[in-house]
C-alpha cells in the first residue's frame, strides 16, 4: 500500500489557507488545543490521512463502531473580510518511526500545498519537568520576521530552550515545510510534563487566536483544566496522608489524569 | 522482492464469499477457531500468502520436509440454497512490524476483494488477565447495523471494552477493509490470556455458525479444551504441594500449555 | 542504492550447478564448512554480495586495506565426469534484519537462478546447549525423496529437532527456493553452540563430500579443531586452579574462541 | 519522499575534486576536523543534504530560527597551482539506521562522482578507553599505494586496530566508494572516548594538511583544547576533593564536556 494515505471528503477551495497542525505528544497541549479549536471555529472535515507508519490499530466507539487511527484535516471558512481560511490537523499518533514522522509530514504537506498553504502554526508543549502556574508559550520560527511578530504577541524566544532542538511534528512540519517554500511559528506551551496539560493549550490558542484575529470561547476548555486540578488535588491529598508520594505511574488514580481530553 | 507474495493454488469462484480471519494472538483464540472452522467444514486451500514481514523461518514436518512460514486462504463452497461461499484466512504470524501488518492486512483484502469479498469477520482473544469459566464473546464492527445483528445473537458491546481499541490483525483487517468498501465484525472470545484456549475459539465459532447458519460439529475441540483443563490442574497441583506458585515461563511443564493447539 | 548489489567478477557457465550456502550462524558452523569447502575445492571467485540489509561496516585487513562486508559466490568446475558444478555462498554477515533476510536470500537465489541452479545445499550448525564429543548431521529437506538420500548417507531426522524449524539463512533458502523451483536440503552438524565448531563443520562437509562425491581433506580442518580444544582445555583448567568457572563471554581468553577460524 | 534529499546552492565546476568527510562519532573528530577545515579554509555551501534516515529534528537557533537537520557540502576553489579543489562534507547526525547510512552515504556519493571526485578521505575518532596525551592517526585505505603515501606522512597502520573494523559513515564512503570507483584514506586519531576531543581532530587535520599541501592555521582548535583540558581538570579536582570519582554522565558538570565544540 502506499506509504501515505489520503481520503478527502469534501472538494474545497480555501483562500489563502494557513495550516495548522496539534498531534499527541508533550502533555498532549498541541492535540488539545487543536481539537479544540476545530471543535469551537468549528472547522468542517475535509480528510482523513492514514499510515502505515501509525499503530496497526483501530479504536472502538462507545457504540461498538471501529475506525482506523488516522491523523484528519478540517477546514474552517473564515468570514469574507478575514485574509486567510484555516486548515486544522489533528490526530491519533505521530508518526512510530523516525521515517515515518519524515514520510507523513511530507505527505500532508504536499496535500496542504495544493490547496495553497503558504503558512504553517505548529502547537506543541514544552515539557519543565515542575508545575508550571501560568504558563508561558514559547516559540521558534522560520524567519526572523515570523519571531518579531511573535514576540509582540507575548511568546518568548529564549537563548536556551528549546535546547535539543524541537523532535517530532512540531519541528517537522517546519523544518520540512521550509523545503515547500512554507514559513511558519511553532508555538510551545509550557506544561509540567507529567500529565494532560488544558492550560497549555489553552495559553498556546490565545497566542493563535490573537496572532490570527479568531475569537474563541475558552469555557470548556477551562473547565477541562479545573477537571484535571481536581483530580491533581485529590491524588496529592491522598498520598499526604499516607506519607508516601506516588511514583509516575504507579497508582491507578495518578493515572486518569493521562486520560482526560 | 515484493513486500508479500500470493501464490493461488486453485482458480475458483466464488458467491459473495466472506472473510473470516484468524490469526496467532491473544489465548490463540482467532487461530484456534479459524484452523478448526476450515478443518470441519472442511475448506480447501487456496492461495499461500509468504512475506518479508514475517519472520525468516521455515517450519520443519515430522519427516523432515521444510515448509516457509506463511498464512493460508481456504475456500468452501456452500450449499446451493446458502448466499456465502466462506474464504478462511489461518497462519503462522500476524506481519512482524507495524508497517507489516499493514502491507499483509493490505494485500490479503485487495485478493478478497478481486474475489467479490464485500464482509468479513475477524475472530480474536480478549485477555481478561483471570480465567474465564464461561467465556462471553464481545464484538466491535464497522456500522451500527452489524452491531444489532450481533446482538442478537448473544455478543457483548460494552462501553469500556476493548478500552485502548484493537491492535494487530483483527481490528486492521477491519479498519483497511472499509477502505476497501467492506463491512464487518470483530468477535473476541474472552480468555484468561495466560495461555492457549479452545474454550475461547469455540465460544467465538458458535456466534459465527449462528451468524453465517452453518453447522458445526465442536467435539474436537472441546477435546482439545479437557487437555488443557487437565495440564493446568496438573500444573496447580504440583504447584500447591510444593507450596510455590509457578512463575510463568519458569516450568517447562507450564510452558506446555502454550504449545497445545 | 538497490537493496542488494550483486557484481559479477567472471562470467561463467556452469553444467547444473548445485548452491552451496554457509553463513555466519551458530558456532559459525555453516561459515567454517562453506568457507573451507571454498578453499580446499579451490572455487573461484565469482560474485560479490552487498546489500543495505548488512552493518554499514568495513573490515580493514592486517595491511590496511579496508573492504565492504558483504556475502561472496564462488564457482567450481567439476571434472567432466561429474554431474554438477558447485556455486559456494560465504560471507561475513547475513541479513541483519527479517526484511533483510528476505531480501538477500531472495536476490541470490534470482542470481542462482540465472545459473541454472535448481538444487540447494545448506549448512548451518545445531546448537545442544552442550559438549558434543562426536557430532551428527541433523537433517531437513525440500522433499520426501531429498530425506531418503540423506537418511542413506546418515543424517539424522528426528521428530523433534530441530523444534521451531529454522530461523536465518539456512532454512530461508530452501523455504524461498522452493519458490523458484528449487529442491533442497539443509545439514545441520549439532554443536555446543558455545563457540565456533570446526568439528561440527567437518561432520557437515563429510556428508556434503558424500552425497556430492567430492574428495576433500581436512587435515586444516582437523587442526583447527585441535586448536580449539586445546584453548578450551587451558581456560577448564584454569577455571578449576582458580575454583570459579568462567560465565560466558566474562573472561577475554575464554571469548578467544569466538575468534578463531 | 526520496529517501535523501541534496539541495544545490550553487552551480559549481570544481577542478578534480577531493571529498573530505567528517561526521559526528567517537570524540566528535570527524566532525570537530571537517567543519574546523570548512571555518579555516573557507569552503562556500554547496548543498543541504536531507534525508528520512536522520532524526525528525529541527535545531531553534539563538534567535529562534530552526533548522532541519542535515549533512552538508562545502566546497573550495584551491589556488591555480594547486591540483584539487575541495568539497568537504559534515553536518548534525549520520543516518540513524544502518539502511539510512548505506542511502545517505550512496546519495551523497553518488552527487560526489557527478562533481568528478575520485578520491575521498574520511576522519574520525579512535577509541582508546583512556586518556591520550599525543594523539597517534591511525590509518586505513583501499589500495596499498595509499597506505604507503599516508605512512610516509607518519600515520600508523596497526595490525590490531582498528580490530573490528570501521562502523559508520567513515567506513562506508571509503567501502561504498570503492563501487564508485573511487580511492581513499580514512584517518583516525586517537581519543579517549569520553568526550569531545579537539586534539584528535588537530591531529587529524595535521596528517591531512600535509596530504593535500594545505596551510591551516590551528590557534582556534588549540584554544578549544586548552578549554577541555581546564573544564576536565576542574572536574578531577572537585573529583579528587570529594574522595569520590565521577561516573560517565553522572555529574552535570562533567556532562558538559560532550557539548564543547
Amino acid at each position: 500500500m502506499d506509504d501515505v494515505v489520503i481520503r478527502t471528503h469534501e472538494k474545497v477551495r480555501l483562500r489563502d489557507p494557513i495550516l495548522i497542525e496539534g498531534l499527541p505528544g508533550v502533555g498532549n497541549v498541541g492535540k488539545l488545543a487543536a481539537d479544540y479549536l476545530r471543535d469551537q471555529l468549528p472547522a468542517k472535515p475535509l480528510a482523513t490521512v492514514y499510515s502505515k507508519f501509525f499503530p496497526p490499530q483501530v479504536y472502538v466507539s462507545d457504540t461498538g463502531i471501529i475506525r482506523l487511527v488516522s491523523n484528519d484535516l478540517s477546514y474552517w471558512v473564515a468570514p469574507p473580510e478575514a485574509p486567510h481560511d484555516l486548515l486544522v490537523l489533528g490526530g491519533d499518533y505521530q508518526g512510530i518511526s523516525p521515517e515515518g514522522q519524515y514520510e507523513v509530514t511530507e505527505q500532508v504537506l504536499r496535500y496542504a500545498l495544493q490547496l495553497g498553504v503558504k503558512e504553517v502554526f505548529t502547537l506543541a508543549g514544552f515539557a519543565q519537568g515542575r508545575v508550571v502556574e501560568e504558563p508561558r508559550v514559547l516559540g521558534a520560527a522560520t524567519i526572523p520576521a515570523r519571531v518579531e511578530a511573535m514576540k509582540k504577541l507575548g511568546v518568548v524566544f529564549s537563548k536556551n530552550d528549546p535546547g535539543g532542538g524541537l523532535i517530532g511534528a512540531s519541528g517537522l512540519f517546519l523544518g520540512l515545510g521550509r523545503l515547500f517554500g512554507m514559513e511558519g511559528v511553532c508555538l510551545m506551551g509550557e506544561t509540567s510534563g507529567y500529565f494532560v496539560d488544558p492550560r497549555g493549550a489553552e495559553a498556546v490558542l490565545k497566542v493563535l487566536a490573537k496572532a490570527l484575529d479568531l475569537t474563541i470561547d475558552f469555557t470548556a476548555l477551562e473547565a477541562k483544566a479545573h477537571e484535571i486540578d481536581r483530580i491533581a488535588q485529590r491524588i496529592h491529598d491522598a498520598e499526604q496522608r499516607s506519607g508516601e508520594p506516588g511514583t509516575p505511574g504507579a497508582p491507578a488514580s495518578r493515572e486518569d489524569l493521562g486520560y482526560i481530553g
